[in-house]
């Protein structure tokens, strides 16, 4: 595996760099506040998805288009969708109500920066225009290809997908000993594992791959789904506010079960190393097309952020 | 119009309970509770979606469906879809940071019923749904009529639309007298226009009428939106809750600009009545073939709840 490491101080940041850019202009255009009374609404939801944030999940999709050589205006497109979605949820995921946070990378949240009624609405629509730019022909030409996006993207994000692993998570609070690694395990596939998953589904759609043909893709996304996840928890547990950009220490503080709790902090390291590298196995079949993949892999372990 | 009126009495009833029925099974086949951690985020979906709610947009779905011919169980399919987005916006909008009811469809709203977070949840949930039954082939064969109906779908929920309108809506509580009848048509044409408007369009869809073809249904739903946004103004201020189901006499309470408190109570009377005489008139093209869509009319002109 060392070989494949040699290139990544160049292609990662450059890639970061380059996706953060086009999805900013995306929602810059897509965002422009109306002079009307939704000014304010727009105002939110430019506030939570412009500027900050890794876009980790566009890079994704874009990695997959170098994969196979679709159009990079099409990966932008569905990269913002996603986006949207995963944008939506963290709003949402901070209120009150849910995990009561004040900061979000390195900004206040939307509840705190405006207030909270406006926080559901500009979650809510946000959710809605995910879907609007999946439908519009820009995306896609070809309107199975839309449809097929569309199905994977509502499942990935609803009750069988993001949603209902957050419904598990707060289930978790009260569940107390009864939650394992097992369960962890699955409460973070759906978590956040289905929306990351998608991202690759999503560039095996476009690339008009057949399902049978997407089986290392998917063991990709599952792997680094999971490790991202064992990172987030070990963030939490071991980071610096300042550096990830929202508070830490919160889910020791809450008594919640994590890959932290359950593993300890050094099984843990190496569990989402041993995940990387497996991510890294499932791509064997591509040569340096799928370098980006690879190194984003790595970049999964060793963000700080 | 005398004659248009004479089997009211017999098709109306009978097609309220027919789509009720249809739209309760189908979710009850849709929302099944799993045996894991999302179970209370089903619960509370159910508790929403299924029993109670007049199922009037679906109503109108299926009455479209009788104009084109097309097939029903695709009417329901879209008539459910549309109803996740008309629950999940009323999860959303009762709850303590918007409008704070305690009461919905004769029950405890979903955040009294179980918890904030479920509700916010619930309601994320059922926004998914609703475009996940859309991309189902079983909704319709043609990939072009499903991206079309979900494309719609998404505008008329979403900032420029439903969301866009509850936004104006929150926004006018602080605008005070520069809040004129104007400001209020258009903050209701978005925040329940577009969505009756979207019952109508979705019926042209499927039937296959060309934009062109389709002013007569826009034009009835245009009126009977706005005719059924009165009629909500004047249950607030003059119906009974137990009645109505909800929590009444709020708008008064919270000084909100209504078409009541700008028109008076026996104008905005005469208003609903002629927008629904319009509505009924943009039918003029279709013969007995529309009687549903004109009884509807005048359903919602004459509705105690």
């Amino acid at each position: 595996m060392a070989t494949e490491t040699m290139s990544d101080g160049a292609i990662l940041p450059a890639a970061f760099a380059r996706v953060s850019g086009e999805i900013d202009a995306f929602f810059d255009t897509l965002l422009a506040v109306p002079d009307d009374g939704r000014a304010q609404l727009y105002r939110a939801m430019r506030h939570a998805a412009i500027g900050g944030g890794k876009r980790l999940r566009p890079l994704l999709v874009s990695a997959a288009c170098a994969l196979f050589n679709f159009d990079r205006d099409r990966a932008i497109r569905v990269g913002a969708a996603i986006e949207c979605i995963h944008v939506y949820s963290l709003i949402h995921d901070d209120m009150p109500c849910m995990d009561d946070d004040d900061m979000r990378r390195g900004k206040p949240t939307v509840h705190r920066a405006f207030d909270e009624a406006t926080a559901v609405l500009a979650g809510d629509s946000l959710h809605a225009l995910a879907f609007e730019v999946l439908a519009d022909p820009a995306t896609h030409p070809d309107p199975y290809v839309q449809v097929e996006l569309i199905a994977e993207l509502a499942r990935a994000s609803g009750p069988v997908g993001m949603a209902g692993g957050q419904m598990m998570d707060l289930a978790a609070e009260t569940a107390g000993d009864t939650f394992d690694l097992a369960a962890v395990t699955r409460l973070q596939q759906l978590k956040t594992g289905a929306l990351i998953g998608f991202c690759l589904e999503a560039g095996a759609i476009m690339g008009r791959v057949r399902p049978e043909g997407r089986t290392g893709l998917r063991g990709y996304a599952h792997d680094i789904g999971l490790a991202f996840q064992i990172v987030d928890d070990l963030l939490d547990a071991e980071g610096d506010a300042a550096a990830v950009g929202k508070a830490v220490g919160k889910d020791a503080g809450a008594g919640k079960a994590t890959f932290v709790s359950l593993m300890g902090v050094s099984r843990a390291r190496a569990q989402a190393a041993m995940l990387v590298d497996q991510a890294v196995q499932h791509l064997h079949a591509f040569g340096a097309e799928a370098d980006l993949l690879r190194a984003i892999a790595r970049f999964v372990l060793e963000r700080d952020r």
